[in-house]
């Protein structure tokens, strides 16, 4: 076995596109860790603190804000989203991989980050839906949102999906097996890579 | 499907460290084609022309040198081998994936291509034996050379090993199945670069 620095694998995509089922099962096979994002909105019915988000007081936030934290942050619909450095790098140094779901303003920051040990780790993948229909589709199927909502949505994800040459590679959503056979393609490949290999 | 350009896949390694069955493997899948090398030596008991090499006389090899048609070429044990421009480009371009099994002289060659098709296609792997003691038994196992051309031949394998870092990607080579699996990945992986997806 090579010694190696941890991969950072960026996740980004419309809320549509299967990515974070995509992030969600590379990590519960084992083969990376999920970073679990910070935020202050109100948890959704089902989420759990420290599980899906780690949900912080605005008060919180600010105060990490200002320490120098976070990796990334973003206001998305109002509310503060932010990825704690110290979630990270500890699992990078030790030779783990890491996975982080986040929009295209945090990839953008992350890209931006002057940190070596975060240059080298950094992989990011924009997952595409297959389809406009289909993303409507899904949109839609949600089931809890009034159209108004769904069109926003709509509106919000083609914006988005506007941003997919910025990142290294890009995935157009199939089946959530066959996306996945694709997910660990990529890292299992970048796990070759010699820029991060610790190897005398 | 992404409509995108092929990927060139320039595998190096010493002799005995599994690079040649792994390029086979890869080719023998239908996942990429074999680029066939040129060389100026005489076929071993077995090797067909147009198959394992194209065996061209040194008047034939230098008039094409001559003629530009080579994307690389090298001289190893006394013999000219070479790589045809002709042989790579139209496969990219058609958004085939080549692989192409050449010394650590030739991939530097190729990697000062300035040709825009050549580099972005361009991804480099450095295959290593699982040790030097496995090295030297494979190395001595093909039965058919003295033990001073053996000794030449681990010399010439501990010296191209030193330069695996000037690759992307290195795999150490563990079993016939996981080296497959390991090329495999990294090509599939390698196929979601945006860089190369041609996609408007």
């Amino acid at each position: 076995m090579s010694e190696r620095t941890g991969i950072l694998l960026v996740v980004s995509g419309p809320s549509g596109s299967g990515k974070t089922t995509l992030c969600r099962l590379l990590a519960d096979s084992g083969e990376v860790r999920y970073s679990i994002s910070c935020t202050t909105r109100p948890p959704r019915p089902g989420e759990e603190n420290g599980k899906d988000y780690h949900f912080l007081s605005k008060e919180d936030f600010f105060h990490r804000l200002e320490a120098g934290d976070f990796l990334e942050h973003a206001v998305v619909h109002g509310n503060l989203y932010g990825s704690l450095k110290s979630e990270v790098v500890a699992h990078l140094n030790a030779g783990r991989d890491v996975v982080m779901d986040i929009d295209v303003q945090g990839a953008d920051q992350i890209r931006q980050c002057p940190d070596a040990d975060i240059r080298r780790a950094f992989l990011d993948l924009f997952v595409m839906p297959p389809s406009e229909e289909i993303l409507h589709q899904r949109l839609s199927n949600r089931g809890t949102d009034s159209a108004e909502v769904i069109a926003l949505r709509m509106h919000n994800a083609l914006e988005e999906m506007r941003h997919w040459r910025k990142y290294g590679y890009r995935l157009v959503s199939t089946t959530v097996e066959e996306d996945f056979v694709q997910g660990l393609a990529l890292i299992t490949g970048e796990r070759l890579r010699v820029s991060r290999i610790t190897d005398p």
